[in-house]
């Protein structure tokens, strides 16, 4: 119990702290009136930037969705407590700090001026000068991809973790663990600014959101450890079928709907007119990681497992995540086929060699995807777009930096995310018991059912009713 | 079967009225040239109020998960069916009356200038002088907003309510309850006028959809009566699990997603930049909401219950509703928090109290949660938007208004509420046989199973297929 | 085995045509900075286009969502596999073929030059002068309309259907017989020419997407033949009801959302104003439909079949799809009303007389339904849009286009339907043996059930886990 209650009480300091923000600010624009005076454009702009972001908040649907899927049933209370959960605790933490460590002194928009090329320092709590319109609508557009990066974990972590465990890393990894590399990237840090090609280039972020939710998934599912049963007395992994693969698909359904929020809206503009190229890349490289996954399958068994379908979907969508914008139509496709092959590879890397139970893949199609998506800026940017070229166009500067940026997406995010997950297990503890893990979470943290029956009608025929 | 009939006669009248309807309009702008013309932004601020208008419609599917989850799978059809074919009768009811009768005299589009103080009299069936392009825009995201006041009433009613005595309320509730109290708030009436603060402020409804489907609801349940088990024999409420809570989160996802359509959009003009605050305030509310809910049930009971997450959100985002506009950041996480403690109390009140069986907590939700949102108005506005300023900027008038338009709103919807459940109790007949809710309305009112199995195999199996 | 890798032959040998064409094109402008300048309303016509298409994309999850609940749970994964994968395969297929011969010669957008009358002949794989950005607008939102075409043949061809056989199908429709018939009527071809009233016209497709899908349904199921058990002895229809009606609805739902993309977003431009009217009538079609056949249920059997209406409104839905720009508010409820017992009629029909199992019900709803929306406008047209003007103005000239645009696209999708599937038939085969069926495609095809127990807890009370 007090464990909890420490938590919770950090979330109310937070709030006692927000009321202590002033609420009128001096030079920011909160009704917008002089930003739309200064560009005509701004209404369109907003609208873009907001609607395409509540397609990438709908995501956390589709993640919800698969994961349930892929679980058993007796945890998927558990899994949608999680899934729920997560984002909107990630939101508010995104909004306490890590919106502030992660735009800080990128100058943006108001109330951004303060931050180094390692961290932001200004926007804590949309206060003061951040109670501006241009402020708040990048706030919501990233705070949704915080709350991706969030949840991307949660799939690896199904079926075993203690749920209060989870909650209090998913505000860490929005407060801290996302902002901090997010920063180095689209906040004006390090990374952006390397020597190399147009500096370190993600577009929509298969580093920043799909390769650090990815790693930190890998060392959090490592900490975990895996379900019982998973591995046999010779330590050969065991498939454990999901309970409702139906629901598996509507979720990637709604998450590549989604992603056509996620790529093209990281324009953050619809007068940028590549808006177009990029939904296009984005469809086509699903498209081909989906067919090249299933006709996989199709080769190696004689059968379709519509579960890989749904990752090489995955798969190529996080691929083209980083390049989408960069590159050509063919070349999405051919992005997205060696994302999916690679999400295969790595499933059976990380589930046979690491001995690492992740119950969707998350460690494969988002870390793996993501940073074969960095790379393949690097490869297939054809240079039409923000001054972006990779090899197929002679330029090697870029693949560099994207290098760099991997080395560095890869070490902060295992780095980081092993301290959070270690600081967590000693304080909170990570793992539900055996017992309560063999009757599954939904009844031992819960309380819950899932699927219940009709007690009522039980009684009524055994004539208990009253 | 008369029953029936006689509500199709009614259908059947309207659509025969709507013929002799003049096909040509004499004023309007049914092509939209001269509106585009005189305003260089309506096509801006039209893509931004259907789209958006469409993720409202979108809320009718999140209703629809949600109670068929909290629902036993013996009643699973005629709860789908109820929400299924609510929207859409409401939305031919609003067709044919309600918006006429909430917007007629608003003169906020052609075809719009007969009405009161107290009711509208112009626009019945889009005919005539509102076969307009900006007359339709406005309708269809009204249209959509009533469908929503209508649907919430639907779930307090589930499993024991006869399915064509609900449609016919739905008829009723969106020609007549929903539009005229709408008429006071939105369509220039008596309560907008207050002589209080700015008048009775409401902005993307807490109260004209919420709170009065909340009430509405209220009576419904109460007069319908309980579930059978619902109360033991000393009155005790127990607890009846639904069948399938991993819809009920769905259906929450995407709500809290339509919601974003719903609060954001009721501005109807994306040059309107304040709907990037009121994203934010939006997003804010309801993730303090279930933040909130979770952390008390963690409390309480050492476990999390996923239903409270996801009505804590809901009642966030309720509360947030009518003041999304006109607060800050930090004042949404306020009133978020708030509204789920109002709503886990009004849960108890209602089914402990007023001993009124609620099965998804529709009263508490929506009607206590809409009324906190109006009262929240007129706390914590701020005075940055729209000149409506409340006790936290020192101005006293604004809850003033909101007090009334609070006590009106009360009145109205459990008066006419009343008045529509009677009517149908005394005609058609509310409730289910006590034999037809046992074995289900499914089974009884429908001759379908949701979840019926193989009769094929089974046939097979037995040799006896053919 | 060699029979799929024969298909996917065909997908390697395309995506290595595709690196052949050139990457940097000459004349088109892929950035998009030179089409703003000649067009400042080309971000916000951009912004509309896509987001509407990425609604029209989410179809592909209700279509999903409607088949697999009208279906036996031992098919779901057949059936999911199918309405993933066939979308995507179908996308791929229009970005190598399809969209060339649909819209080259239209010149539409650069890269479009190419074509006659009959067939398009440019702008395959988007490569060349294609690479622009209005181009990959255009494409973007033509292919998800390739796709729903393709899916739409799904449910009435469900449960006994090989997959590989139904992925070949998909693309093959899409590339070929989906295109060819859409540039007779939008890409400049023949019937667009006629010369009756304003040529044929469908606006956002009830003839060349719906009928042309329900046509080819129909074919399919004649070839693939009903399911065991549909029919007894003496020929007679039986009922095989579906496993999860919940996700009917919810699939309905989805597919009515997606609507108001797929007919709204047809103008391509959120400054054609007329949007409004097409938003309006979208959805009075819809819901007209729906009440329609709820009460039909409910006087002929007492009782109301949510599947009805679903069905009933996704008929209003696709009745309306050709006129929704040219008709009146009223018009569209008539036209929905009709389409609704056009419907019902033809379920009977496609069932009882031409003895077709079509599991959904595919041909009657947008076969059939697509075939009165294309008549509807030459019906209802009141000329106040596009200069389209119908019987009820008087006007004659509109239906004789519309008749034979029915003709044609009804002899071009049985023949060309039926040519594709006997050679599917031929090749690949196209159904499942007896015992497949019997077992089901899931555990036959796939190797997976849905819906799987627990193995784990199953094994640890057994006291046989490690």
């Amino acid at each position: 119990m007090f464990r909890q209650f420490r938590f919770s009480v950090v979330l109310a300091a937070m709030l006692l702290a927000a009321l202590v923000v002033p609420v009128f600010a001096d030079s920011p624009d909160p009704t917008g009136g002089a930003t739309l005076e200064a560009n005509p454009n701004a209404g369109l702009n907003f609208s873009w930037t907001l609607m395409t972001g509540f397609l990438v908040f709908f995501m956390q649907a589709g993640f919800a969705m698969v994961e349930v899927g892929l679980s058993r049933a007796k945890n998927a209370v558990a899994v949608l407590t999680k899934n729920f959960m997560d984002g909107l605790i990630g939101g508010l933490a995104y909004w306490a700090f890590g919106f502030a460590f992660m735009f800080g002194g990128s100058a943006l928009a108001s109330g951004l001026s303060d931050g180094n090329a390692f961290i932001g320092l200004s926007g804590f709590l949309l206060g003061g000068d951040a109670y501006d319109v241009t402020t708040m609508e990048l706030w919501f557009f990233q705070m949704v991809f915080a709350a991706t990066a969030a949840t991307i974990v949660s799939g690896s972590l199904a079926e075993r973790t203690r749920v209060p465990a989870y909650l209090a890393y998913s505000f860490l990894v929005s407060a801290i663990i996302y902002p901090i590399y997010g920063h180095w990237v689209w906040g004006g840090g390090w990374l952006a600014t390397l020597p190399f090609g147009a500096g370190a280039k993600d577009f929509a972020g298969s580093g920043v959101v799909h390769a650090v939710g990815g790693m930190v998934a890998l060392v959090g599912a490592a900490l975990v450890g895996p379900r019982i049963g998973k591995y046999d007395a010779k330590g050969k992994a065991r498939a454990i079928p999901g309970h409702n693969l139906t629901l598996v698909v509507l979720g990637t359904f709604i998450l590549f709907f989604g992603w056509f929020g996620f790529n093209p809206g990281s324009t953050m503009a619809a007068t940028d007119l590549r808006i177009s190229v990029i939904a296009v890349n984005t469809f086509l490289g699903g498209a081909a990681g989906a067919v090249a996954a299933v006709y996989y399958s199709l080769l190696k068994t004689g059968k379709i497992d519509v579960t890989l379908a749904c990752n090489g979907a995955l798969a190529g969508l996080v691929g083209i995540t980083a390049g989408c914008a960069y590159v050509a139509a063919w070349a999405s496709v051919v992005i997205g086929v060696i994302a999916a092959i690679i999400m295969i590879w790595a499933v059976g890397f990380v589930e046979n060699k690491l001995k690492v139970d992740d119950v969707v893949g998350a460690v494969a199609v988002h870390g793996f995807g993501g940073l074969w998506g960095l790379l393949s800026v690097g490869i297939f940017a054809d240079g039409t777009y923000g001054g972006v070229s990779g090899l197929i166009v002679g330029d090697t500067g870029q693949i560099v930096a994207q290098l760099i940026s991997m080395v560095v997406v890869v070490a902060w995010s295992l780095l980081t995310g092993y301290a959070v997950f270690a600081l967590l297990k000693l304080t909170m503890g990570l793992r539900a018991t055996r017992k309560e893990e063999l009757i599954g979470l939904d009844a031992s943290e819960h309380g819950l059912d899932a699927y219940a029956g009709d007690i009522i009608t039980e009684e009524a025929a055994a004539g208990t009713l009253r």
